[in-house]
């Protein structure tokens, strides 16, 4: 039988009328290099992105066409996402920080037409511009009187390109499942990998992470993502935040800056924010240094990585301010899980509890189905002990990487490369990456659970456990410590330092000290390296 | 560009395997007829679905099957929602309390093949059956210890029906816009209209009704849906609730018995409830005279009709309880606006701006595109002035009618029958029924504005105002009105009663005492009735 519904397509166009009828008054509020505090409304925004599209076709520029941006979070950046997108084109957000290498390869394997740039990228891009000749030409984000002198070409001002449109534009009518957006992924290994959002998971991403038990945004709240615009969308937000009604803070290149960040949120009445743990450390140590409160923030939702206790517990007991863990990745839009713990938790529950329940990476979002298998691809069960691959589908993850035609996704799974146990409660605690886990006597070892523990350890300054291979255990652990500076500890009182608090056959097999760990350029472990290193690591047992 | 996103559809199937996997230990609590408190889990739920399932199968029903229902809410309710849904085939809710011969039409033109139905509707059921031949059977949603006499033909008991059949279940792959459900709409003339939801619509519906500033459920939510699940599916809340993880708890037959909800409320800890005036009026009532409180419950969603601001006052005042205004209609499935204030506009508003506030039907909900239109159909402005005819668009709105190939949709908007002004803040505030709207001299005249100046005058128990053809202004309006038993008042004396409260052109050219006013069978006005009867009325100034 036929439904009798109206057959209408989710798009990004939808988002960008429904908030500027609604909610069109509501404040937009950005930090930029050549304006410390610039603000207008969600109407205004539109206004602009009417006229900035209007500009886009003027360049030429049409459908299907991929426009990059190297911008921090501000309003300019806000209206290229609603622009491009809303234009039937695709915004390619480049992360700036990447190397000069992958910045050039991304860009011509996206086969951007045109890049859009923050002042601040324009050397970057000198750099670059002859390596990158299909690129038309470069647009400066500021306006005349901060225009720097540049030898890209074509390079254009951004205000001065849009100054004279027109304020209204026909939007097109659009396939929902249309691409909106690319963002590359960039592993240790390898070129970076492209993942290419539709309208469609677009939508039905910024539904599913506006739920009360996700970001929960209302038209109450105001929210100021911290998290930069060329990592996944900003998590969403520069979508969910114009959808829910939400007021906009956007803190610029001022991302990493305790001191702006307490002002913004002062100033601008931010109740709820979002970044990465480093971000909520520094507003932490402004805080404590300066004696400043951020009384109306109300909520920290806190992903990257998993965030430390004293992060929780600072926030908590001094600012009354609750963190709460997210799960996610580029290939999923990118949010798949969140921890959003009762709000009596912390009086209903020991300490104990309470801390293991805040640290789990928290509940799969509807719209994403997730499950850990075994080796065998079997499926574990939810008991808070059974630990496995964490797989995940569903219309807002990716099925494959961009001009590469073979499906990432196994049997319809998508393999996230992290290793997890799923509690009684569904939430899910992260234990390691798959290729970091170590793989003894048929069961697998957390390298991630060995490394925590080894850092509490007061002499350690930093821990990577390995898996090297043994004779008859597959694999036995390996851990490489830095020792901190003036303490002393040997290898025995290392290695008997895990007893009890971890499963005696988890217990690293040796331990190596080392004066330093190797690191990816991203500031990660690179236990890549160390595999290689320390390969034919000869085991006394063995 | 293509998108490289899984193709994933949106389908209920998915809503009942993530609660069932995420939140299967969740509460599902039932009031029925043969049990007075029956709870099992959402993970005990979809057993005995999967079990029904197969018992469906074996009937020989196949996808795109239409299913009846006459039951009220409760568990087995909730199982014939998900089997039929997620069998591919199509669950009609019968009201129960339609005419028999609207009950006999909607069974017959929704072409349901078997008939599901609580006990008490077996009387209803076995006068009609010869009237409907292409019914093949029905099954009475009771035990066999409870099993009534029965002359229904191929009559069987639901728990025998299921009781044998495997829990497991290879559920169908649905295209989303195949139809997962119909409801009829009963208007006061004609055949009551069918609208067909489809699986996508009802996941859309159930992503944008779950938002925080609409039902906004959580995971730590007990909801307590009172409004029947004939009425548009439970306002979606028998989807939204396991998409959430909300406990749930059904009262069954006894939706309009105060004390019977508050014990429910008190016991199960709900903290969200959704139903029509009346139902709120019936606990209120018995709350006062009992001296009862329901200290957890936390908000209530009033639809259906306007609500009285003494019921918004009590409940908030004596209660700490929130009551918050929606508007919507079966072709919206059916959320459209929904007014939630903000925490502490009681505060800071002034008690008459925060009363105007808290009456009106709300804001859009994103997914809902909603616009008011004069004669001509321009769009109006959102001034809190402009008064006009309410139109809406969006992927959970009806196109057209079951069987009924035009669309009901001018130019892609379907017209609500409502006239409504949107104020500044984008909150609706309903006036009117198109049909009853007043035209006088080229503007528009709010009969229900109207009415309930009249009613508030002490003398006057209820009022109608009708639009009666006049030579000069179109039409004027006449106001028909009851006086209170025992009380006294003069015509010029209810004319005056209007000056100053409303324009002076609104005010009626003619009044009319009556002993009583015609009423529908569901107890509304019935003003066509009305302006059948005083369609020659004869005006003084005429």
């Amino acid at each position: 039988m036929q439904s009798t519904m109206m057959n209408m397509p989710l798009n990004i166009t939808s988002v960008m009328t429904f908030a500027d009828k609604v909610y069109g008054d509501v404040e937009v509020v950005s930090v930029t290099a050549d304006n410390p505090r610039h603000r207008y409304t969600y109407s205004d925004a539109f206004k602009r992105v009417r006229k900035l599209a209007n500009a886009l076709a003027k360049l030429g520029l049409k459908q299907s066409d991929v426009i990059g941006t190297l911008a921090w979070n501000d309003y300019r950046h806000l209206e290229l996402y609603y622009a491009i997108s809303c234009s039937g084109m695709v915004c390619h957000t480049v992360n700036p920080r990447l190397f000069d290498e992958q910045i050039e390869y991304i860009i011509d394997h996206a086969e951007d037409q045109w890049v859009f740039t923050d002042v601040a990228f324009v050397g970057t891009l000198e750099r670059l511009q002859n390596l990158l000749p299909d690129v038309k030409g470069f647009v400066i984000l500021t306006d005349e009187a901060n225009m720097p002198k540049t030898s890209l070409r074509n390079a254009v001002c951004y205000e001065t390109l849009i100054a004279d449109e027109p304020e209204t534009f026909d939007w097109p009518d659009l396939d929902e499942n249309s691409a909106s957006a690319i963002c590359y992924t960039s592993g240790t290994t390898g070129h970076p990998k492209g993942v290419v959002y539709s309208h469609r998971s677009t939508i039905l991403h910024c539904y599913a992470s506006s739920l009360p038990d996700a970001f929960g945004l209302s038209r109450y709240d105001v929210t100021m993502p911290i998290v930069p615009m060329f990592h996944v969308n900003g998590w969403g937000l520069v979508y969910s935040a114009p959808m829910a009604g939400a007021k906009l803070v956007m803190p610029g290149p001022k991302m990493g800056d305790g001191e702006a960040l307490a002002k913004l949120i002062n100033e601008e009445g931010v109740t709820a924010s979002a970044g990465v743990p480093t971000v909520w450390l520094a507003l932490l140590q402004y805080l404590e240094k300066s004696g400043e409160r951020v009384d109306g923030l109300e909520r920290l939702t806190v992903g990257g990585s998993a965030c430390p206790l004293s992060i929780f517990d600072a926030f908590r007991d001094k600012y009354d301010v609750t963190v709460q863990h997210a799960w996610g990745m580029t290939e999923m839009s990118p949010l798949g899980t969140y921890n959003r713990v009762a709000d009596d938790a912390g009086e209903t529950m020991s300490k104990a509890d309470f801390d293991t329940a805040r640290l789990r990476q928290g509940r799969p979002i509807y719209g994403v189905e997730l499950r850990i298998v075994d080796e065998d691809g079997q499926e574990l069960p939810w008991d808070g002990e059974s630990s496995g691959a964490v797989q995940v589908r569903g219309p807002f993850i990716t099925d494959h990487y961009h001009k590469r035609e073979h499906s990432a996704a196994e049997d319809g799974w998508f393999e996230t490369g992290d290793v997890a146990f799923m509690d009684k409660d569904s939430q899910m605690q992260i234990t390691d990456r798959t290729k970091d886990v170590i793989k003894s006597g048929g069961e697998w070892i957390s390298s991630i659970e060995l490394e925590n523990c080894a850092v509490d350890h007061p002499a350690i300054a930093e821990a990577a456990v390995i898996g090297v291979a043994h004779p008859k255990w597959t694999e036995r652990p390996l851990l490489l410590a830095v020792v901190n500076e003036g303490a002393e500890i040997s290898k025995e009182e290392m290695l008997h330092w895990f007893d009890g608090k971890v499963a005696k056959w988890w217990i690293p097999a040796d331990c190596v000290f080392v004066s330093e760990l190797p690191h990816t350029a991203t500031g990660k472990l690179s236990k890549k390296d160390l595999r290689d290193e320390y390969q034919n690591f000869a085991w006394n047992d063995a």
